[in-house]
């Protein structure tokens, strides 16, 4: 006998889950669609070489195919390094895309977080050059209406916040705090540890890191700096406007100021845009590293499952891995991880067509075919053993709202007996009535 | 720079391709549904035991994945053998269920006919005990409906064809023409490739299979038996109410028997269902090996494409991988074959926000603002250059339905200006008047 489990951190989902993923894609497609978003379609493996060198330290945890002879591929990581791709194979300088599919990490799973080594993620990106912040706005106004609609679903009405930073803000506080350039992507690495670390292993991280105490404690209470966004804006002013450094001595220090100065607009933006729950959050530095810009993390608070958004703007991605560059700005839905916020959908059918007495096999094919013309869902019941009570208790079972009951007798006078099965209710109607029944009940 | 193209066999959908597939998707999924399917997920990989020994001479097409420690596992090949294993793991014993997804063979790819090495099948299939044929109709009662359905999409109307036959049937047969037992499979392999061999291909490789002449000739009139429906249920008869052999001798035999008797019950349930175009058809095989009833194909007539719809009964899979059993009928649609009928879709947008005179862009973004609250699918021009005719000629080129301009003017006095694109015409309305305009025209 076969071992019959799926792989680890593999999970096969029942109907009620699966139709639980389905209503939780079709509500972020609606919002997708709202901000004309076009689906795209990238194969589940790439060519190796693409993905290499895109996911930092995470690289390891990518899973290759077999060498079978031909090309040498890799199941695909995320979605944004084959968008990406896709962007520069077809030398695409405007889109607005979507792609909703599953991605592969060999990473330590956890089911209760829905934390999986395969788990489905909903993308949204937009391609192409515009005014400064005004698509990084748009992309939160997204993530805020996806977080609303999850929000309505969800049967307690959880809270969720939307942590915003900049990688140009971060480089450039690292930049005035004297850390060599070659320890800034570690030190960024240790920043994004800063909500499950204690301050004492946050300062134990930077010191094995090469960091001294004076850039320690500068760095420590920047990113420890928690107030409305206005005062966070009002707190790096103070850095940019600072005369003792000269912030037009290098790039990092221009792209520093010239964040907080987009910053600025992108609340006025989003104020147009009726986005709230927005939080600047010195803190937030995440993991992968073809960020750019704005980062974005989102989550509802008070669950175990983290992060369930995450996003950014990425303008060299496209860039590194060929001779073409866009500018780009998105986000990830972790479907598999919103999931996890759920408990199953509960299936609920239709119409079953059953048989007071008698098989009465043909006649109800054909009121089948009737129905299913109608555009209803139906089935009838199977096998011999046609007992009024055990039809009833099939359909309770199996939440049907009606059992359309034909028989020996209803055959004869051309009726059909109708049950109603929350109302535990029957009553005749002419078997010419059906389509009408159907009408009326909005079954169809 | 990194190679940009995709695998061997892997193609990217474009937005108008994606599309199409999702139509395509949509339309089968109505059916999945009225049929009161469910839909499960099962992971895109397997551990390799479950995948040896299903798929006949096929299983060299299956791809690995590379030991990396720990399960040994291959990618998905199929949506059946993973679906039994699903029954199985769970010992679910009656189930209506739907899977849309991707399967991988390393086959050689055509691009024309949607033969790819990666692509899209949509599978029903109906798990558990029932009366003769009952399901099986219903099996094929879905297959017509979706091709139905399928044909109102397609630019030029094919005809379709549903050819059935019985595994039954062709073993009966191959038995009473006394093929030996060992040979009787890949017989059927052969029999299988009646429709692209020349009589003359078909006689060499019978012989080369170790068949005689008389043998041959037998088997060769038999597949080459074409004739409606009827005829050749009548033409079957022949056989099994014949008194040379004794029908109730061998097991093969009594259920070739059977299986004619049960095909005249499944030709009155289809015409229960008003299901037409089915053509009883000798010489259909199929390839894969788990069939044990009847067996379906369905192609649209006149195409490069060839079959895209396969299925069958399957009673004994899940006992083949476990120690428990349960009968199965379904079938799998080719939505990447189905796709390559298609044209891809043209995409059409809503609205596109735009300015008259002057950048304006707070008062888009809050104009968008409000299309979204309304349910729109909109969006507005990118950069600074705001010039009346480009704004037109972009929402042309964007098959966009209405520009609703505002501008240094209109802002002022409180009006928007509506640019229907088709009609090339524009009038005004009251800045308060957005929402019923959006009504009137059914964009929200």
């Amino acid at each position: 006998m076969a071992n019959l489990r799926t792989p680890k951190g593999t999970i096969d989902l029942s109907p009620p889950q699966a139709l639980r993923i389905d209503q939780i894609i079709a509500e972020i497609t609606k919002i997708f669609k709202n901000h004309n978003g076009v689906p795209i379609s990238t194969p589940m493996f790439e060519l190796r070489e693409i993905l290499m060198g895109k996911y930092g330290e995470e690289t390891k945890l990518i899973y290759n195919l077999e060498d079978q002879g031909g090309d040498i591929c890799s199941l695909r990581y995320d979605l944004t390094v084959p968008f990406s791709r896709f962007l520069a194979t077809n030398r695409i300088s405007k889109l607005r895309r979507y792609q909703i599919g599953n991605v592969f990490r060999r990473d330590n799973p956890s089911f209760k977080t829905g934390r999986l080594r395969e788990f489905t993620q909903a993308d949204f990106d937009i391609c192409g050059q515009n005014l400064p912040m005004v698509y990084d706005a748009e992309i939160l106004k997204m993530i805020y209406e996806i977080l609303i609609r999850l929000q309505n679903i969800l049967e307690d009405k959880k809270e969720f916040v939307i942590k915003i930073n900049d990688r140009r803000i971060i480089m450039g506080f690292l930049e005035i705090s004297h850390v060599p350039v070659e320890l800034r992507s570690t030190t960024c690495s240790t920043i994004d540890k800063y909500d499950k670390f204690t301050k004492l292993e946050m300062i134990k991280e930077f010191k094995e890191k090469g960091l001294n105490d004076e850039q320690i404690n500068k760095i420590y209470e920047f990113i420890d700096f928690k107030d409305e966004n206005e005062q966070v804006l009002g707190y790096l002013k103070k850095f940019t406007e600072s005369t003792v450094e000269d912030f037009s001595s290098s790039t990092t220090n221009m792209e520093f100021k010239k964040a907080v100065e987009e910053f600025e607009l992108l609340f006025i933006y989003l104020n147009a845009f009726d986005v709230k729950n927005v939080k600047f959050d010195l803190s937030l530095a995440r993991g992968l590293e073809y960020y750019t810009g704005i980062i974005i993390e989102s989550c509802f608070l008070n669950t175990e499952t983290g992060s369930i958004i995450g996003g950014g703007r990425y303008d060299n991605l496209c860039k590194s891995i060929s001779n073409f560059a866009t500018p780009c700005v998105g986000f990830s839905v972790g479907v598999s991880r919103v999931f996890s916020l759920f408990e199953p959908l509960i299936i609920k059918k239709d119409i079953l067509v059953g048989s007071g007495h008698g098989l009465m096999l043909e006649e109800r094919l054909r009121i089948l075919n009737e129905l299913w013309s109608y555009g209803c869902n139906a089935e009838t019941i199977s096998g011999k053993k046609i007992n009024f009570m055990d039809q009833v208790e099939l359909a309770q079972k199996g939440n049907f709202k009606y059992i359309v009951f034909t028989g020996e007798a209803e055959f004869s006078q051309n009726i059909l007996k109708i049950y109603n099965v929350e109302e535990s209710k029957s009553f005749e109607i002419p078997r010419s009535e059906l389509k009408n029944f159907i009408l009326e009940t909005r079954l169809g």
